[in-house]
């Protein structure tokens, strides 16, 4: 289990802007997203490769560039998401922080969430272009519904007429997946008076056609026990094994697989580095569907760059809704966003 | 684990074709296929249906009509296939008793073998109906390569001009893999001087494209993790874990899944019963490349009824190569075999 307080710690170091390499740029992180995928890294042989001892931790980020190389092609002033360190001030190099993207009626921040590779369009790709997309009258299974990722996913199915059931820990999350974002029933999986199975036999009576996993684990398994003839599985995630399983130590495999040969189902994987042709119609598949009113992100905001381990902790103990966001240095508070101001020069 | 001597036992009956119900027919046994389902439904709540104790076990086979109920719309001395028992004679519904098939140019037990739904059609609806078909230069691996499905699969596969590994117990069967089948490659997982991991390397220099899997287990996680982009692997079934594990306690799910999503690689399962509609298709096909010597099917064939529990006994420890069959009245030794004499008449 990751443990903010005991893992990792927070640092203070002088800044040295005199002393950038030629093309580097230092950047005044503004705001930083909270990504699962950090949890993996700390172990050692990792998939997205490794954190080292008292090494900073990366996330993903927005912010203004104060400082820059004498080769570097970016200005001063210039906002820049990309990789970013979990800092105050970053130093990346030039050609890897891109000219930051906004998008009209949008807040800034939807760039790392709605629109963001590692949410949003994760849930779009994962969606719409893995496997066969969700018909009307299909019953879908989202789990991990309260999240980031999954959050869109299943506003996305619903978009598609399907039956929309998210799987998530707690009355509150199932209360707003229900709520808030509409779907046809929500499954806690942490209730202590009906069981997965009962749930899900509630819930879906005509078995399930559509499983869009992210936590993988115990869950996926009873999914899959219910899984129909021509059921499709996309493999987005599994957070239920990030802690340990993946890296160290053995993943729990979904025992029910053969249920895919039972039921002539499919199962398959994703990552939206895979499908990074299709991002220009995600993005404005994306900004139709946010401006119709069909998706929106729900936001978790913590302040400062002292709340970063503890936003991660909160990722993998179930503590936020939506999407993860630390607010590093109070842009988000202020009522005139750095980014608007860029636009109104 | 299945026992051949304590699990099962051989009765004698009294036959009674007077007693024959309207619509049923007596069949004397000519030939039994002993296949990997039979094993399952020894297990209560199987999936295939159960056999109750004392009951007889069924399997699929051909025989001769010897009585006939007085409205069963077959005659004495038709020969028929279907499911029937291990017995030397049996009754069943004649509406279940199929006009035996017979293929120019092949053997009588081609119907049951190459021809047949459980293996060679099983291994031609997997290989070319399941996911996209290997293609030229991808590397294609095939698990329980020396059995009725795998040895066909891996045929197939070769006919496809992709590079073909065969994974078998001993050093009899990957002889017989790479001598009489000329695949590009046997991995031996009993191999005691080097491991599985160590063969794959060697066998898989470029990762593999296609997984074919009859065994499931930890063969499978092996080979998942080998698994390139845009991989496919069709699960057929998994023999490791029918005896125990698929009914009662825990199926070894694939702590590999998450490749898939490493990888952009998918899984899907079948059962031939979800394919049927391609059945004809598959029949031309497979006879097309049998009369060009692409594909043959190598039998086992063990002696009489009283061979059957041990039959059934070698499945499930690699005791034979290619496709194991019950000669249980002698017809296979006759040099005028009874289908063909009929062909004669």
């Amino acid at each position: 289990m990751f443990c903010a307080d005991t893992d990792v710690e927070l640092k203070t170091e002088e800044l040295k802007p005199h002393s950038l390499k030629s093309n580097e740029v230092m950047v005044e992180t503004h705001v930083l997203s909270c990504d699962a995928f950090i949890r993996t890294i700390l172990d050692e042989e990792a998939y997205h490769g490794v954190v080292e001892i008292d090494g900073t931790l990366p996330a993903i980020g927005y912010g203004k560039v104060i400082a820059a190389g004498p080769e570097a092609n970016l200005k001063v002033g210039t906002m820049v998401s990309g990789m970013m360190g979990a800092q105050t001030h970053t130093v990346i190099q030039a050609n890897q922080a891109f000219r930051m993207t906004t998008f009209p009626f949008m807040s800034p921040t939807s760039s790392l969430g709605l629109m963001g590779l590692t949410s949003g369009l994760t849930a779009y790709v994962g969606l719409f272009y893995v496997c066969k997309r969700p018909r009307k009258g299909e019953t879908v299974v989202v789990t991990g519904a309260a999240g980031a990722v999954g959050s869109i996913a299943a506003q996305l199915a619903k978009s598609t007429k399907a039956r929309v059931i998210g799987v998530a820990g707690g009355e509150k999350k199932c209360n707003f997946l229900k709520d808030e974002l509409g779907l046809d029933g929500a499954i806690d999986y942490k209730n202590k008076q009906a069981s997965l199975e009962e749930q899900l036999a509630i819930n879906c009576p005509n078995g399930i056609d559509y499983i869009y996993d992210n936590v993988g684990g115990s869950i996926l398994d009873s999914l899959l026990d219910k899984i129909n003839p021509k059921g499709r599985v996309v493999i987005c995630g599994a957070i239920s094994q990030y802690s340990g399983n993946l890296n160290k130590g053995k993943v729990q495999g979904p025992s029910n697989y053969l249920k895919l040969a039972e039921r002539g189902a499919e199962m398959k994987g994703f990552n939206v580095m895979q499908y990074m042709w299709r991002i220009p119609m995600a993005l404005f598949g994306m900004f139709f569907m946010y401006m119709r009113n069909q998706v929106k992100m729900t936001e978790h905001i913590e302040d400062g760059i002292s709340s970063f381990p503890n936003a991660l902790h909160k990722m993998f103990n179930g503590g936020h809704i939506g999407k993860m966001l630390v607010d590093v240095n109070g842009s988000l508070k202020n009522e005139k966003n750095p980014v608007i101001q860029k636009k109104q020069d």
